[in-house]
């Protein structure tokens, strides 16, 4: 707690990005971010943004984007994600909130961030599967894929595979995990990083797959990363992407 | 293929029922039978009603619906499930078509129907989960769920847990197989029947569900079978349930 009965919470945040043009606050107010902060002034809150993790892109879709705000609450922190669950969208709910240091912030404090990337492989569009995942058609080569994956790990430029979030700013990441995996219907591609570029990882999934298609060499993350270019900008499809979690100290 | 050219086709139909009531026709316009019937006439369907295996209630998912009609198609099934999915909404997908029989019917051919129901175990509403699931807490009984499920199991009177699909219609229907299962955030429940009356899955989970968190006891099946009434006529929530698959002759 701090001034004037107020405190710092930290907020876990669950959504289906189908519907929202992104985490980030939008002019025609359909963002993440937008109805948040609406249920928020329900319940009192008077601030003038809340502070995010991370961007998602709009379709993106989140199971534990971070969020933080100062505010006035009397009751617990159950209470609270139940008061802001009541006036939240069907697809938005908080799953936890915790009062946390006041100089708390999601995105300066974050250590890593997780993101999973989903593909359904099949011949036929499927109205469930692909809410969340991106169809393809035949199935990669999950070995072929692994490979270049592999590439990614470490401290890289990754200036071939996205834009810094200012121009000029950083590019440099550090990519502690990436590995692809078969699933029932299809594959996941489960990537963590310090922090991502924008756009990095569907960047790096539109790669990884036409590697596995055998459309693009498995060198191409090897020469993208040396070279700072791979030639390809196009993106893998929104909907297969998932903000998993964001790691901090303690 | 048969008179003038038509030939029967075997549809496999996958939803999300999130957006329709259900799907059997309705005045207003907005259950999957409307929307796909609209996508035939697209493609020259010139009959008056497809028949469809089972009419799943709003709000009801299907990865294996099974519909059929007469068309005149002069391409081939692949060509056609292609022209289909043109013209149907997102949500709605055919998976397969085939040539059948000019004597089949998808409801009156069928040997048995298989659903399956998701329950998530949280204390929290979640965006995703929620879509397809029911949310619950605790985690009920799986053992006790199992005990009361089997008393299902066989040839019974079902009355107690649905309705003849026309008044005095027949309520006698075999379960073949009922089964809980837990899942990574929760559990699922799949029942096979050679039919199931009107809203009988729903009413079955929610009395199951109910033994296993002990608000009702696990004798409950037993003796609903014998005196025709459990008492209860809720239902589980719509969105948790799912038709599977249906099973026909060769």
């Amino acid at each position: 707690m701090n001034r004037i009965g107020t405190a710092r919470y930290k907020i876990i945040l669950a959504y289906d990005g189908s519907n929202y043009s992104g985490l980030q606050r939008q002019p025609s107010g359909d963002s993440v971010q937008d109805f948040v902060e609406t249920a928020l002034r329900r319940i009192g809150w008077q601030g003038r943004s809340i502070m995010a993790a991370g961007r998602t892109d709009s379709g993106v879709h989140a199971d534990g984007q971070v969020i933080s705000f100062d505010l006035a609450w009397k009751h617990d922190t159950d209470t609270l994600v139940r008061a802001m669950n009541a006036f939240l969208p069907m697809d938005i709910a908080v799953q936890s909130a915790e009062i946390v240091n006041e100089e708390f912030h999601p995105r300066f404090d974050a250590l890593a961030r997780a993101y999973r990337y989903q593909i359904y492989c099949q011949t036929v569009r499927h109205p469930v599967k692909e809410r969340f995942a991106w169809r393809i058609w035949p199935l990669p080569d999950l070995a072929a894929m692994n490979t270049a994956a592999q590439d990614l790990i470490g401290e890289h430029d990754f200036t071939a595979f996205g834009k810094a979030l200012k121009p000029g700013g950083p590019t440099v990441r550090f990519v502690h995990s990436a590995v692809w995996q078969l699933t029932a219907d299809g594959m996941q591609f489960d990537i963590k990083a310090n922090a991502f570029l924008y756009h990095m990882v569907r960047r790096i999934v539109y790669v990884l797959v036409h590697a596995g298609l055998g459309t693009l060499t498995a060198e191409i993350v090897k020469q993208g990363l040396e070279t700072c270019s791979t030639g390809i900008v196009r993106l893998a499809p929104a909907q297969g992407l998932t903000l998993l979690s964001v790691d901090y100290k303690e």
